[in-house]
């Protein structure tokens, strides 16, 4: 049987551009034992795909060799099966990249419950909700009733961050980029309160929203809230740095706040790489999952149709026009 | 029987001067059971006594009351005793203040080796050793093989964490202040490399030293040398911030590095406390007791002589003028 993927043939140098990729029609193989045939029918475009683009730096994550079907999380069905575990008929999720087929041993393959819209699954089961959930819970190690403080709250893991946070029973405060963003995240997800960082004076604005300082902060963007939240941090606050967008693509990254607070409050500060999580993807996910199905994890889609639209799309997630996390349907 | 003592009448402005402190003279009183009486041989004078000296500021540490007696560790020896756990005539350490007698229930008091000297206790096991012990073999958890640099290393929080580091199978480099310095580290201590900050081009030597990049930086001073390290930094690196005090006293403390290296490099920063810890004194000087026993520990002391001396001598930390540990022998 034919069917159409996308490569990766050239690397970005400034913004993705169409010619970075090409498409192609490639025909399935039989599938051995203890294999199954993936038909995916929803793929994830995520931030961290520009990352994956780029030649390997820093030995930060393995970058997508040129050639190759260019890296994204998906859900399928599985059409056909030697494998016990994965039955035909199966919902199923995993690094499926930019392709409408794939054959797979199963392994980092995980079974998803048939009645989760995909639309669930890669808003909330996927990169987003794994990248928020072990940040959150496993490095931050949130008790009820302390404060958390999130940057890019409206995001993809910044909403679920704090959604997570308030089934835990802390105060949740966001940072965004709009009244809009900041009206969804107090009205719609439940966020104590919300600060817009283009109009707000940080440092004043998040001492009134954490009357009883932070701790715990989960930076996602970088910028000067860095320094707001870093002067409120409370004595043995944990700071989790998931990303610091704003100076990514900067050639004289900002400076950081100094270490003087680091010391007098005990502070922690750990950067994480949710690659090197990969292999607990399935067992990430189900914990995921357990809030979602309790109704505490709200989520908003924005779903383009057919592989090729990828291409394209991927875009929207950089220009911010993507209102909600960034799906194609194939 | 009639004993001397200093109290804390004042606090500092910005130096330490004689009249913040008063010479008193007290009685012993008559113990109870469960009670010890102590006659101090020894005592430390170490720059976190500044911090004590001071008001309430950010949580840090409990500050000594005006008219108590100036907190300090030392050595002594059991003079009565109404507590079999401590015999008359055994070896005591603990944070025994600025006094030539004191009574105890035993409460925070450590039975020493009679054949340690004081010296070495008060150098190695007391403050500056827990320290080093702490904040390196809990803090960074070193593995055999990794590459450790250490900022104010020819101090006595320093040099001992890069002697254990050394005996814990690590390339250790420190940094110092003087060619001086730099020589004892490496000559006398074992040191794989040591860098003058004070004339050498950080970065390059930084690199230069750690061919491998760097795994741990434990961090006394701040200042330049931040940025040299954070820029040598392996992946999952562990940074200790033990002490920033280039910014201590600075009402506008240096910025610290950039935070996209924390995330590139899933960087791990983590500020600590001895104060925190002091419930695990006679564990935790055990620990470093080891180390001592086997010879892998050495230092250098320097003693005052008198309770008095201490009044005047606690300055020459603060100018630099002691040419190792500061010991008052009493």
């Amino acid at each position: 049987m034919n069917y159409k993927a996308v490569k990766l043939v050239k690397r970005p140098e400034t913004n993705i551009e169409p010619d970075n990729f090409s498409l192609v029609e490639l025909e399935t193989s039989e599938i051995r034992d203890g294999e199954i045939l993936i038909k995916q029918t929803h793929m994830s475009l995520d931030p961290a795909m520009r990352g994956w683009m780029s030649a390997a730096t820093d030995s930060y994550i393995a970058p997508v060799e040129l050639g190759d079907i260019m890296r994204s999380s998906g859900v399928g069905e599985v059409v056909e099966s030697k494998n016990d575990q994965f039955p035909v008929g199966a919902k199923v999720a995993g690094m499926f990249g930019w392709t409408e087929y794939l054959v797979s041993n199963g392994t980092g393959v995980s079974l998803m419950p048939p009645e989760l819209p995909a639309e669930a699954i890669l808003s909330v089961l996927a990169l987003p909700g794994v990248t928020a959930y072990h940040g959150l819970m496993e490095i931050a190690k949130p008790k009820a009733g302390e404060t958390l403080l999130v940057s890019g709250a409206a995001g993809s893991v910044g909403s679920i961050v704090g959604q997570i946070a308030k089934a835990e029973g802390l105060r949740v405060i966001g940072v965004a980029g709009s009244d809009e963003k900041c009206r969804w995240l107090t009205e719609e997800l439940g966020f104590d309160a919300a600060i817009n960082y283009k109009t707000a004076d940080l440092e004043t604005a998040v001492r009134e929203a954490a009357p009883n300082g932070i701790d715990i902060y989960f930076e996602n963007t970088g910028g000067p809230i860095q320094h707001a939240a870093f002067a409120n941090m409370n004595t043995f606050g944990r700071i989790v740095v998931c990303g610091v967008i704003s100076d990514y693509n900067s050639t004289t990254p900002a400076a950081g706040p100094s270490w003087v607070h680091v010391v007098k409050k005990r502070l922690s500060i750990q950067g994480f790489a949710m690659p090197d999580q990969f292999h607990r993807f399935g067992e990430l996910s189900q914990k995921v999952g357990a809030y979602l199905m309790k109704g505490q994890i709200q989520y908003r889609s924005h779903v383009l149709e057919g592989l090729e639209s990828a291409i394209e799309g991927i875009n929207l997630l950089f220009t911010g026009a993507n209102e909600g996390k960034l799906i194609v349907k194939l």
